[in-house]
Formats: C-alpha cells, structure tokens, sequence
C-alpha cells in the first residue's frame, strides 16, 4: 500500500466539521485520504513511502470545474469583444466546423494541462470527439465528467446518442472511476421537438446525470417565452428533464418562478461569472439563489470566451461581481466562494468521493504556496484564497492520490509537446479558414 | 552612455501612430527609448552594452498604477467580507490609528516589490508618513506620483499642509524626475468648512495636480445632495478645484450633470473595478464617461480592498465588468483596456514621458512571457494581455533604463526580507489592537 505523507501545511478541509484551517499533517493511502490531523504526532511518519514539506503551502481540495468546453482552448483569444450572434455565426461556427479529432485532442490536453496547474482536479466537458477527450483526461491523470455535447438537430441526431451511448459503455467508471459520463443535450432552445423527449429517455434508461446550458442570455429567454408560451427553465421543467441529477450552466437570466423551480427539482448551477462577463450575457443572480438552497458550483466555460480556464480567477470574480451588483460587500463571502469552487461543485455533479478533504475521500488535493508578495502579511487564509491568490501559486496537485503536479511542474504531461501540438492545429485551422473564404 | 538592447520581441508600443503589434528590437540609452524597429538591420547590435532576448517575451509599456495607498498591504486580508461601515469604524481606522512610520515605510515596500513583480512601472500614493513611501519608491527604482493625504479634520490640518509642503520640498522632480508629488485632499465629504479653499489655494501657489476620491459610494453621493444641495462632483466643481488638473479616483455614482462637469473640466477619471466590487460600491459607468472623451486610467486601490496589486487583474476586470454591466460584449475591448492601463493613466497623471513605447519616452517597458499554457495559441497578442495572462507572466521590468526584474527576480530590492518585516509589523499591530480591546 503506497502512502504520501504532506506535513506541516496549512490544512483548509471545507468540510462543516472542520475549523476554517488549522495546521497540521495529511497521510493519503493508494487513491484515499486515510488521516488528517493537527497531532502529527498521531500518524507513524516511517509508514509513509514519500513524504512532501507543507510548511510553506496552504493545502486544500481539488478545485471542481463544473462547465467547459476543454477543446476550445485551441481558439482562445481567436474572436473577442465580438456581439454574440456575429462571435458564433463569422467566428466560432464556421472553424468548429472543420474540426478534426486530432484537434479536439490537442485542444482538450492544452486545457487539461492548465487546469491541473491551476489547481483544478475534476473538469466537466460538453463538446465533440469526447472519446478522444476521454483518451486526453485517462493519460493526464485529471478527473473527468464527460458529455457528448447533443444539439438535436435532425441531420447529426442518430449520431449524436450513438456517441453517447459508446462514450458510456466505453468509458463511463473507467480509470478507477475518474472518468464519468453524463449526458449533455445543449439546451432548450437548440433541437428538434422530440429531442429533449429522446434525452428524457435515454436518462430514464441510463440513471446518468444531465448537463444543459440553460437561460445563459436574455435572447434565450425571451425566444422561448414568445415561441414556447414560457420560459426555458420551466420548459424543461415540464418535459421531465428536471426530475434526474441536472447542472445547469450559466443561469444569468432567471425569473422567481424560474428559481422556484430549480429549487423544488434540486438543479445544481454551474455559475460561469467570467464567460457571462466577457460575452456580455450578464450577471446571475447568484446570492438569490444560494438564499434558496440552490447548490452553485463554477465554471470556466471554454476558453474561446474567458480567454483562460483558471478556476481561482472564476472563484475571485463570482465573489466580486456578486457584492459589486447587489451593492453588498457581505454577499459570497470568501468561504462561500470557496464552497462553490470544491465541495458544492462536486455534490452539482453527483461526484461523493471528492470536494473536500476527510478521510475516506479521494485524494484530490492541491497546495499553494503561500511565501508570495501578495500572500503577505497572512491575517486570514481563506480571504488570500479568494481575493488574492493566483494559479501561479499552485505548486502541488494530486488527483486519486497521484502526483500530477510537484513544485509547479507538471508530473504526466509534457507541456513544450502540448503547446507545440496544438499551436499547430490552431494554425492549421485558421489557414483553412482562410483558404475556405 | 549605456545601452540596452531588447531584441527579436514581440513589440506592443500603445502609441496611436504604429501597429497594434509587431515583431522587433528596442534600443534603450541610459534612461530613454532610442530606438524602435522591425528592421533589426537598423540597430547596430556593437553599440550596446547588454543584449536581452526577447524571443519569448511580449513586451510593452510599464503599467500605470493611478489610485492606491500602498501601506495598506499590512493589512491585506484583515478584515473582508463587512459591511463598509463596520469594516472602516470597527477594523481599518483602529489599527490605522497605531500605525508608525516604519509600518508605512515596509508595507510600502511589501507593495512596491509585488507591484513591480506585476508589471507596475508608475504608482500613485495617497496615505501618511508620505516621506517614508518617497523613501521606499527612491530606493526601489520604481516611478511614483505621491500625495499625503489629507482628510481636512481641524485637529490635524496644520500638519497635514505641512507635511504636504515638506514633501514637495523634499521629493517633487527627485531622482531624475521619477518621484513626484500631487496634493491628496481625501474627498468633499471629509474636512472642515474651509479646507477646500486651502487646498485650492496650494494648488494655485505650486500648479501640483490634485487627486481624490469621488462618487465612490451611493452614501456619499446622497449624503452630499441633502447636505450641500448637489453632488459631490458639483461641490468641487463650485469651489473650483476642478480648474487644476485632477485625477477623481472611483466614480462609480455620476448622473450625466456630473459627467457633463468631468468631460467639461477635463478631470481624469481612476477607475477601481476591484476595489468598487468588493466593498460593494458598485460598477462605474466607464463606456459613458470614454463615450464623452473622458480619459480613464486603472488603479488597484489599497490592498485592504482589492486584495492584491495586480494591474493585469484590474485591466480584464474593467474590460469584463464594463460589457457583463451593459450587456454589450463590444464594450472596453482589448485594445481600450490596454490603453486605460499604461497611456491614459500617464495621461491623467500628467506624466508626458511614459505610457508608451516610442523614441524620446522613458524606458519603462515590460515584458511577458508568452511560452505559456494559458497564452496558447498566439492568435492575438492584445487579447491574451487583457484575457488570459496574468501576473506571474511579468518576467522583465526596466524603469527609466534600469532593469527591476529580470527573469521574473526582483532586482533592486530583498523580497524575502521584505516579507518578514512586513509579516513582522503587521503581527505587532493585531497585536498591539488586540491589547487596546
């Protein structure tokens, strides 16, 4: 049984048990956290095979990213401060279009590689060629929630649910279970009439989680109540949708009775304050719906609308923008915002096993280091998490007790063969562009 | 005379008259730009005394930080998530009441160091014990614009004026021109019935620009209408101490009456998006008041609020808030984010000799590294700045010619004894706060 011991680190569980921080010594055991506690003297420091100083880190959960398209990154920065209708239809449409598998590849190991040295241990996916993101995330060590993202339109239908059913079979629990499928029907305004019906069935069938984009515009919204006679939220409602395990993501425009109802169902919101921002969508009203019980994770969303995938930023701006819209510094508080960012993103994704640290949970740990500038004078760790850190502070990362990331380096990728590789598929994607006009 | 040569960058000069990017080498000579060029044929690589390869590194001009009081990093983290009121009356003012010298002077330090580590060439400071921060910036070797603060209390206000005047005796146009000095008054709300008239008074004797805060809060701004009869905006404006040149930090709360007055006087505007979101001020109208002509810089605030100094952080926060706010994803684009945070805050600083890159400016210019993760692929240099990078991309920092961090090292001063005497006097203050209770 192999054991890693991190001692005398600042310990930030999340769990409600648990003082905010405490200093103090983990033991991990193969895949597991086996001990955590601020007697080292209770853990036998020769059982441990390795053994990793923390005395300079702040240690805390694995960061959840609820809502991406990891491939995307391969266009990042390629169309900005765009309006969203010419961003999609002159932009981001037509070079989705030629996408090859070996792009999506590419693409998705770029991404994969940034979150794990951000801190982020579990990412969610929604895109095309998701086996071969599957193939990225099993040879990267991340954990993974993966949907073949289905828009329902008649000419891709059939193949879009035979995707999906080969990614479950093929992939759904792999890897010691750190890879998992859910299903990802794009909304409720792109599809087919019998779409979201076939979509109730297939989870019927399957007992897999969903994934939607839902009420991410006011466009959204108002289209669906003046074609529809209601709004998205009730709409999928009403279809059956929201009686399985959804997340939700985006959220931005929501009615009372919209939040009525994500509350009665249990939807969990991938809130994505970043991507809302930068696209011009809005700001979700974030504080309403946490007063209601609604459980709010975060998410990057891709990174051709962010323009990077760092789940601290996202943690930071979901605060702020939430104080800064209510004009109340008290909202989303930094504890809260690191809630979002771990342990209720994993509970939106129905993933038990990791989002804090507890004995008998996965190892999905990361640490920052906290001998930084602007980690400086250290009143309140938690507050530096949220307000002042940076993904450049994260120096460790272990997913299901693994090393993925040791003194800021990556441990199972080569990130000059990632950047090189997907520099080149960007470039051979714009020259077809280009070559295509 | 010494020359510097920075070669085969990609260059990012900010100035009006050249491309939004290209590919070539700077000459610096001494404390100036000399030279800049893609034909690198032009430059005679013998004459200079060292060559510092840019092939991986984005370069441009120096941020401008243009609102801040520096020794709040001693308080980084100390009292967060509270309504503004407690957090003043309960928290910053008490221990702001035992604040020594030295704690101004290291706190100071602990943000010049974690400001030029982020690409912060300029700073703007409005606090006490102003000589201590004069002290710092002159040993640092980064450019500064310092004002003591003055809040205008009859108990104090002799020897705020003072201090005042010996500041500008001592350090105004110091050390090559890098330090100097504006007049602080805190804003129209504090002080005594005669203080704005001494202040405008100074500011006719010296022609010192002026910088304070305005239309921060919904408070102030509502709490000036019922006690004056108009806005605070209005209120300077009638006293005439809009006739200087001014720099008005925050902003958030104008009707168009006040942005008439600003467009009007020419008033520089120092927009805070961190610091306004977190103590739940609100969002400042930046697309009307760049729509009337109104220049706009960036500043972090003090780090009690912000809770870092990260210019880059504030670039994409202004960028990001500004469209979320108006729906409107062409809002502040890259191009005007870049422009807000090194041009146009030297603008409303009337510093004429930074802010761009071009012959016969001073040299302070930055570099980023590009080689990385979250900065590929380049398909646009101007929206990886403002979208994706980050601090931690800093890696080259020259300010009037001399090199203050070189491959991401500082070069100047001792960051880790920084540290520890910041940590060390912000340790004895809590302390000293817990004993007065």
């Amino acid at each position: 049984m192999n054991k890693t011991l991190i001692k005398d680190a600042l310990i930030i569980t999340l769990d409600y048990n648990q003082p905010d921080y405490f200093y103090g010594d983990i033991l991990v055991c193969e895949d597991t956290i086996e001990k955590i506690t601020n007697h080292p003297e209770e853990i036998d420091k020769k059982r441990a095979d390795q053994v990793i100083d923390g005395s300079n880190l702040m240690i805390m959960p694995g960061l959840v990213n609820t809502h991406g398209h990891a491939a995307m990154s391969i266009l990042r920065g390629y169309a900005d401060d765009l309006p969203l209708k010419k961003w999609l239809e002159t932009k981001i449409w037509p070079i989705e279009a030629m996408l090859e598998s070996d792009d999506v590849y590419w693409g998705a190991m770029l991404s994969i590689a940034e979150m794990i040295k951000g801190g982020t241990t579990t990412f969610t996916d929604m895109y095309y060629y998701m086996d071969r993101v599957a193939e990225a995330s099993a040879e990267s060590g991340i954990r993974a929630v993966l949907s073949r993202g289905m828009l329902g339109l008649d000419f891709d239908l059939e193949k879009e649910f035979e995707d999906t059913e080969t990614l479950i079979n093929d992939w759904h629990g792999a890897k010691n279970g750190r890879i998992k499928v859910m299903l990802g029907p794009h909304s409720a305004y792109v599809g087919g009439s019998d779409f979201l019906g076939r979509v109730y069935d297939l989870a019927s069938e399957t007992g897999l989680p969903i994934q939607v984009h839902l009420a991410e515009t006011r466009d959204e919204v108002d289209g669906c109540r003046s074609e529809q006679g209601c709004s998205s939220t009730a709409m999928l409602s009403k279809i059956g949708i929201l009686d399985f395990k959804v997340v939700a993501a985006h959220c931005v425009h929501l009615s009372d009775d919209d939040i009525d109802i994500l509350a009665d169902k249990k939807v969990g919101v991938s809130h994505n304050p970043g991507s809302n921002l930068k696209l011009g969508s809005g700001i979700a009203p974030i504080k309403r719906l946490l007063d209601r019980g609604i459980k709010v994770g975060l998410g990057t969303d891709g990174a051709a609308s962010n323009n990077n995938l760092d789940m601290i930023e996202e943690m930071r701006l979901a605060a702020l923008i939430s104080k800064g819209a209510t004009m109340d510094p008290t909202v989303v508080n930094a504890k809260t915002a690191l809630l979002m960012a771990a342990p209720m993103g994993a509970d939106i994704l129905g993933l038990e096993e990791t989002g804090i640290l507890k004995p008998g949970y996965k190892a999905d740990i990361i640490g920052l280091r906290r001998n930084r500038l602007h980690l400086t004078p250290l009143h309140d760790p938690l507050a530096h998490l949220v307000y002042a850190s940076a993904a450049a502070d994260v120096s460790l990362v272990m997913v299901d007790g693994r090393l993925l990331l040791e003194d800021g380096a990556l441990k199972t990728l080569d990130e000059e063969k990632i950047r090189a590789e997907a520099s080149h598929r960007a470039e051979r994607l714009v020259n077809a562009g280009k070559d295509n006009k």
